[in-house]
């Protein structure tokens, strides 16, 4: 099935996983591993090409197969190059494409994970038909990717999406990954809800939720003060893009049967009349955004980033 | 020289201007007065027809001419209607378009102010030459247009841009114009930092920051303080979006010579690595920008709105 499916990487801070991947989105073969974050990038792509060949040796020889891969940002998606990603050591500087292309011995395209997540999700998930929309990842942290008028936008060096380093509490907020306080993914990720569950006597984030569930007064209170959080940081991105629909990734959309009225109603709130009723659904793909918008870099003309010539 | 020079008006809150606009932003001829703001919309079109009819007079009859408009949000500039505008009483669903095209007589493209004063920067201005840009003026408000990837981006109801509502310290901040705490314009727009500058004994924001440029020391730390509220927003603007220039009008862009080294460090202290070193320039077109943008609607095949096939 040469050019109907593709070789996808989905690169985390935890887990690495390959896949053969369909334009629709349809995982076929995958296999997973834990990503060794701590050793350095050459491990890293080692491991990228031990998952490549585990999925290449469940699915039998394929012609002008191409590799599709997301990682963590920020990258320089057109040249190729890991900027800087504090979850994976020595990944800063490094030419993660061509490394890769030489390891696993198949032409690749990479991308920042939140646009190729919301890549996925607009071809294949829960961003279907839709010409303005956000996709959001509430996790370890928060990233997102931007779908504006019906393209994925990427910005200057390929980094728009990087909307968990928004400020949102600036003085007396938790300290970010990132060295500054107040970010939105220090007060509003997984790990940020995760730590004040824990602080507020809870055995973790899931039990926090379970309990608000419950009814339980002190966990419904809690939960209140997460779903506004989120929708902060989701107030000010509105703002800025006029989407016609958020779409929730990551743990947390887990919880959004609790937390999505609570956050619709938060935002509503706080943005201006017009700005209301915007749409906020879970993503539809659940843990293979990522995979699925990393096969559609590959599979489908013109939704790869542009090459170096768009670079200064 | 009809197809050259179109006719361009800007309605601000509190003055409304008309001019006759080329393509390269040049204003020939130009007509100034309050705005009714207070008197309907009625009002502000008749306003609106004055000032155009003087414009006309002085410039002889032209053929082909068309009218640009832009007007203070949110505007749903494809279907000329103003939804809300918390500064123009009356403004809410009035069909804006439709009515300034029957009073003036000619065929009329109305926009939202920020996104018109970016495309009159991008085309004519301190924008020239950049793909990814975003203008923002601090004024009575804060706002801002967009520009991405060579596209002037408007988003689902063309409301993209509207960055003054960005919470930037949604506990103890000071109450927004639109109801809410703690929003950028709120904490960093002119009318804001005039508020803090009289606040802290100061006749004026001219006054305290000629008194910062003088070197005394409580007028310093306003001033620190103001470019630190100022460079929080950007911050959010430039992680979502990653531009490589910020282009600054509205009466506080007078001050950059004081603040832009100051918001720039701040800047570049809260954004991750990869995003620093983002141009921060003053507006090239002053007060022009949203009178060059609006000429631009019209003049520039493809610059202007898309019609209504584009909503839901």
């Amino acid at each position: 099935m040469p050019g109907d499916a593709a070789l996808a990487v989905d690169v985390g801070g935890t887990r690495l996983r390959a896949a053969l991947v369909d334009v629709e989105g349809r995982v076929m073969h995958r296999h997973a591993m834990l990503t060794p974050a701590n050793e350095g990038a050459e491990a890293v792509v080692d491991a990228i090409a031990t998952a490549c060949r585990a999925v290449m040796a469940q699915c039998g020889a394929m012609k002008d197969l191409k590799l599709g891969l997301c990682a963590p940002g920020p990258l320089d998606a057109r040249r190729g190059v890991a900027l800087a990603t504090p979850t994976i050591r020595g990944f800063t500087g490094f030419p993660l494409r061509q490394a890769v292309e030489e390891a696993v011995g198949l032409p690749a395209v990479i991308e920042n994970d939140g646009p190729c997540a919301a890549l996925g999700e607009w071809m294949c998930g829960a961003g279907r038909g839709a010409a303005d929309f956000v996709y959001v990842t509430i996790s370890t942290g928060i990233g997102g990717g931007i779908v504006s008028e019906g393209r994925l936008l990427r910005g200057r060096l390929g980094l728009a999406g990087h909307i968990g380093h928004i400020p949102i509490r600036p003085e007396g907020g938790a300290t970010c990954f990132c060295g500054q306080p107040g970010c939105w993914e220090a007060e509003a990720s997984g790990s940020a809800l995760t730590r004040k569950a824990v602080a507020a006597g809870f055995a973790g984030l899931a039990d926090a939720f379970a309990a608000a569930e419950a009814g339980e007064s002190q966990a419904m209170a809690f939960a209140a003060a997460a779903a506004a959080d989120i929708a902060l940081g989701l107030a000010a991105v509105i703002h800025v893009l006029n989407p016609e629909r958020i779409v929730i990734g990551g743990g947390v959309a887990n919880a959004l049967p609790l937390l999505g009225p609570m956050i619709r109603r938060n935002v509503d709130a706080r943005v201006l009349p017009p700005f209301r009723g915007v749409d906020i659904v879970p993503a539809a793909l659940g843990d293979d955004s990522g995979l699925a918008g990393a096969a559609q870099l590959v599979l489908r003309p013109g939704s790869a980033p542009a090459a170096d010539e768009g670079l200064a």
